[in-house]
């Protein structure tokens, strides 16, 4: 006999690094699949290690790490997973990344800066990621910083029907600068759908130039006296933008002010921030992990685990995602 | 003798595709420099031939193309260009592109579409070329689509300018949607540093999926009434959008309304529409050749020769772009 | 339980560009099979945009496209085609290109040209492409352009085999000039094996240097004399070459002349001069799609249609392709 | 119908280079599969062919070849091989490497020289090959060299365990040089687990400065009196380093002296030597055919077939390798 | 005039990342440059940012930068320097890395592991750098992992010629481990060269398998008793192996025992562990920061900054590097 | 000072491999200059060994390698020569490969061999040439398997106007096949400029499948009964097919027959077959070395130095190549 035939079988193995554990288990669960053994630990000089507990050879494996805190020691372990998944001989590597890091640093905003969200693409690619799934980038264009395919879905029929829901009366949804109206008109989008009177406002403000993650709220443009506000973004960091945005809408007259964002970065003052904010309620998904810490009274973080669960579950049987979500969560 | 030496010198080439040679003559006569000789032509087929006129073997080649209509074929002759500066033995290759065509395909805002834009830049690299230097993309995150050095200028500060000086009170710089209101921002900031009053506005519109170039103004979000407007976008292609925003400002009370935007695509009906349209002047610049038959009268056309040139002085002398223009025209 | 299990399955999809619907519809049937429903339009300023109807996850995408006028609109189309299909996650993309264009620069023959065949090819793979299937490259190295594997059909056997029925008595095979030898002797192989007396002869040509499409005939190389000539070339462009060669041959005794080309691109002057030529027949097969205007009286177009889709079925089988066609059909 | 669908079968297909045939046949006996069939030849002027006898299309294809004498032409003809089967579209190519050509060329020992071991992979991997499968590499970082998975297998169970059961009483196992002590080490694990009583030992030697091959041995350092002693390597080339230490080993009262190696090279002057050294017995095995005028009552060489059959049937059924062997025969 | 032309010059550009600035500065002091202005900063959530102070257009860019800790944040900063500079239009720019993070894991020891030397070899490329300086890889076959020149320096001639002049009497120079016989031939050499009687000897040791930097020192192979001893690494980590072994030297009748390595990176019980051990004195360099409450009389850190220094002023100069140091301090 | 500067200077280095040394040397006397040192040697299993003798740091290097027989030696020495170099930070690496090999291998001409030409042009590219120096291709197309610049020499009108000089009364230039008009074509043009009467001819010949260097003339087609006869190809190697042409030239009366070739490879019976043909002189270059035993009065040996050398001599001082030869000698 000159050669042998088998039926080929693909196996599906979800694994996770440190960056979110427990949104990775509540995606096993969803599935109803175990994640994948891993042995992840760091020497005492800070480099890191990885072995794969089972065989994954021609598995197609998705390896789950959010890119929080701290950041680089994340993104670094994603990379070595990938480096020994490829060298492991795994079919189809998928490199799921509920919070993509340095998504900001998507240009040169002045001369003689990376492009660190390029690098980070650039990075996984060479490491060896076949495919990228990924939850509300910060701009759209990273999509193509990648020459794999990138399932990009969105947590903003999440967040706006969980606020839909619970706000009566006229809304506006604001945008906490210049640049975020189309973000806002996609929630206002929802909200209508909803059968809400929905406006759209944004502040407009000015950053003095060089610094970062703090900045000076102006002016609000669009109409927000007596009614409810929503400051949508795709993530609160430090949260000084979102506060003082939430303090200007106070003083101009609206009556409730609600923030929604995918990620909660919720890094340095943040939750001191939020905390003495005029805000009733600070919706987020759980891609990054809440503090424990965090005021659970003020802050509500919605779970992501089943839009990427479906997301997981689709790619695998090669079915369609974008049809999957009827053209929700998923852009 | 075991080997000889040489001092290396580096030659300056201006090259020019059709695309718009008009610009490309100012641009070498900034510099006063000839533009190389290009042997450009068609077959009968559609087939596009090239061959450079003069030996490059060692130069430093700027290749100025424009992707205007016919872009594909714009597109493609600059790539043949670059491929036969490649194989001719050129040291350095600039892809020049006042406008970058496709620039509008940065994402997929859908499933199962391309990304053109990302296309359009692999192909450039494949190419062979080494930098590439543009001005007022789409969007910024396309310089992260390049892994070579882009050069990013900006038209900005020249269309703000020439408004600048010629309006006269208080001024609503308007985005003709709700996703650019950055743009507007950036506008507003230099006629605030040349004294005077500005606000933000944006009009926040609902176009139909499914359909392009076409859309439907619906509210101005900001404040218009007796005031003058100036509509901002990167481009003006068919007009529509524009158009219908003018109409609605008139009738939220503007004063006046102007457009101003770096490339003037003007296709389609966007000549009749603006000679129709309730506008005083529309700015552009000349990264795109204006129709001879263009209503000279409302159509203003400022060139961006002096700024490209500039840029490509600095490259050739690696002296640095950034603060050649004290931050003014480079991103 | 870690893991899920499956059984791989393949999905064939067929996609047809603009180039030649009729010949991808035509191939379709032969396949029982339905084409992909795409979205192809054309903005006004000449942008192309792209859309796959059907999810293409996981399938074997084969995406048709002849590279016909206006040839660079197609060759671009392709390519958005091919970016759009890798990134919505097909498995595998073979690039279908009944005609490849600007297969004639394929070498530099002077100093300072382009490479435009090898462009094509390193663009096509850039743009995402695992496999191309092409007929009767003008040259057969250009397979060697590609890393991936090329299936090089050819429809020689169909055309000799239709003339060497119809043509009866002495035949001589001419190539139209001195380096296409090779092609004129495949050609008389097939002839002979139907039992026809076959002689080979060339025409001696000059053709003045940087000049295109047009040349003058000098003089034959071989016995024509009282002898059917057939013509043969891989493709008819303005037919100047193939018409002053005809006048040559009647002028030198032939008793008929005849015309095989596999690609009729007929661009220009072309039906006009077949028109007029002493030619009895001009047998060409539709990888391009023949003029409606066409003398069908004098042009005979044959489908490439059984054999382009005899050779997707194999592929898509993984079953020989070289073999289905027992030698002939395939290069 | 839009589409077909079909279950996706893979077929294992293994083929031999001219480097080692008797190795595959044991190799295919072994699994139970004949070896596929190949036109290899030579041109006159030295020139190779290779063409697959059989259809590849979508098969698992595993190329052996050992990189022995005459060596470059190895390496070439399994280039081709691997080029030949990527242009034939074969769906996975595996390069079987019992013996890793250029392998002591891992590293710039002085300035200016190549690191040959890197081209090598470079080189097999531009050619299109998808995974290595190999046996005892010079050193294990030329893994490293390649990005795609490489499986590398060891012999030293297989000799040591040959031995152990051969030799009675004490035994030091040597490295014949400084660098070597890794692999002695590994070797006297195997034999403590059996029982035996196990030191270590090197010879401490210098190498004159740009000579290669001749090296001349010092001093012992470790136990050696009276104990029997196996010199243990990577490979045996000319033998000149291990005949010279068997010789010191002898005069430092060794009772016997064994040599053991996975790959036995055995050129120039090699069995000259090894016929009249003070050595009881050389193992070696077959990842290179032994000469067949070897000294077969010295030399013992042991069949590697078992345990490349085993790695191959395990990486074609994407079943664990490491594991199969329980931790031996893999690293 | 058709075109400029200029001489072409080229201008060193020295800056630092955060990793060893004081290594840095006495580097930019011996060459009597200033160190480059750079912005590096870190927002709250862990991102880091880097910007460039002056034009950097056209320089060749060295970037200093040591892989110490937190290792990860070094080596992620370091990439985003590279990719400004490669952005920001340097000529060429090389990584300067005196120790290289991860050097451990050069291989794949067990199945599933990672290589994740060869990933930072990969991801310092994508970045883009054209060439690296390092010192006393952990195996010399990393060089391979890059495609670009790697100039790869070694202090361990600093090392011996220090501690040659100072010990009197024979030495044996001990490696911690059965496989670094070839790094203590070596030092020997130097030693040997310097007039000093000198033996090799190793410790032949058992690590249990899956446990890390913890080990167990089981046996002297080689002669020590009555003679001073230097154990010889390439780095010291967490010291635990070279304190154990320096207990047993001593235990064997070790008269002194000293300890030398190039890198010092001394983390978690390192610097404890080296206190209390039997160690007359711990010579390493500066490659990595020594910390300030290391007990100064036991651990003499030597300066590399000369021998860094020397090269890239020589590879700027594009002089030989190797034949600068007359074989010394160059592999 | 922030920065050092320094005028850029080129240092032209030429090396040889051992391929054809005495033309190497010709070229460095052309040029007046001599040969770089290099060490290259064999070791005994047959692996090659390279080491530059001098720096090469920064050096404009030329490596000369014409690919003879054994060719697979000769053309891995040039790989490792390419790899050493680019290791050694040469600034531009330069290919001079007189004769290529593998060049006929240059498509695929059935399923499953490959093409080994391109198979060729790939490893020269990742050992890391930059630009590729050669003389008259088995076919044009192999300049676009490089993306490097290649300078396509050709030593047509040295051999053509040898002949026209000598040979008195009208020629017919004959090609051996049916595919290779052109050449013929070429050559007659030159004759036909020094006013010698010219026809073309061409061997009609068909060559058993599956057989290689051995054919069968056929039949003359064009005039040759008492003209003197040229028999012109690319290279002459086992000279089967060229000495059964003459023959058959002699019996359709030719006055003499004559040969001309760029590349005497002269393979196995080549030249007991030409020593005895019915040919009275047979010209070549030496682009390959003439055996000494190779009978002298019917075999002349033209120098392709000078045209080499004015090559090398224009690339290094980026002066044009194509116009060097006024159109002669650069394809």
């Amino acid at each position: 006999m000159a050669s042998m035939e088998l039926v080929t079988k693909k196996r599906f193995m979800l694994v996770s690094g440190s960056g979110n554990e427990k949104l990775a288990q509540e995606i096993a669960d969803e599935l109803k699949v175990s994640l994948g053994d891993m042995s992840l630990s760091t020497f005492s000089n800070g480099e890191l290690y990885v072995r794969y507990g089972d065989s994954i050879r021609g598995a197609d494996v998705f390896i789950i790490q959010s890119h929080c805190e701290p950041i680089n020691d994340r993104i670094m372990e994603q990379m070595i997973m990938i480096d020994a998944a490829k060298r492991a001989s795994a079919k189809r590597i998928t490199a799921v990344v509920p919070f993509y890091g340095y998504a900001r640093q998507d240009r040169k905003a002045q001369g003689r800066e990376a492009i660190t969200a390029k690098l980070i693409a650039d990075m996984l690619t060479v490491a060896g990621v076949d495919r990228v799934i990924t939850v509300d980038l910060h701009t759209g264009q990273i999509q193509g910083f990648f020459d794999c395919p990138v399932d990009h879905l969105t947590a903003v029929p999440l967040l706006a029907e969980y606020l839909g829901e619970k706000i009566e009366g006229d809304i506006t949804v604001v945008s906490p600068d210049a640049g975020g109206g189309k973000r806002a008109r996609k929630f206002a989008n929802i909200l209508e759908t909803m059968g809400t009177d929905t406006e759209l406002a944004f502040i407009d403000k000015r950053r003095p130039k060089g610094t970062f993650n703090e900045s000076v709220a102006e002016e609000v443009v669009g109409e927000v006296d007596g009614r409810t506000c929503i400051l949508v973004d795709d993530m609160i960091d430090t949260a000084g933008t979102m506060c003082a945005a939430a303090e200007l809408l106070k003083a101009r007259g609206a009556k409730d002010v609600y923030m929604a964002a995918t990620h909660g970065v919720l890094s340095g003052p943040a939750l001191e921030r939020l905390g003495s904010a005029s805000v009733k309620e600070v919706v987020i998904t759980n891609t990054i992990p809440v503090p424990t810490h965090a005021p659970s009274t003020k802050i509500t973080s919605l779970s992501i685990a089943p839009i990427i669960a479906k997301a997981l579950d689709h790619v695998f049987e090669d079915a369609s995602v974008s049809e999957m979500f009827h053209g929700d969560n998923y852009q």
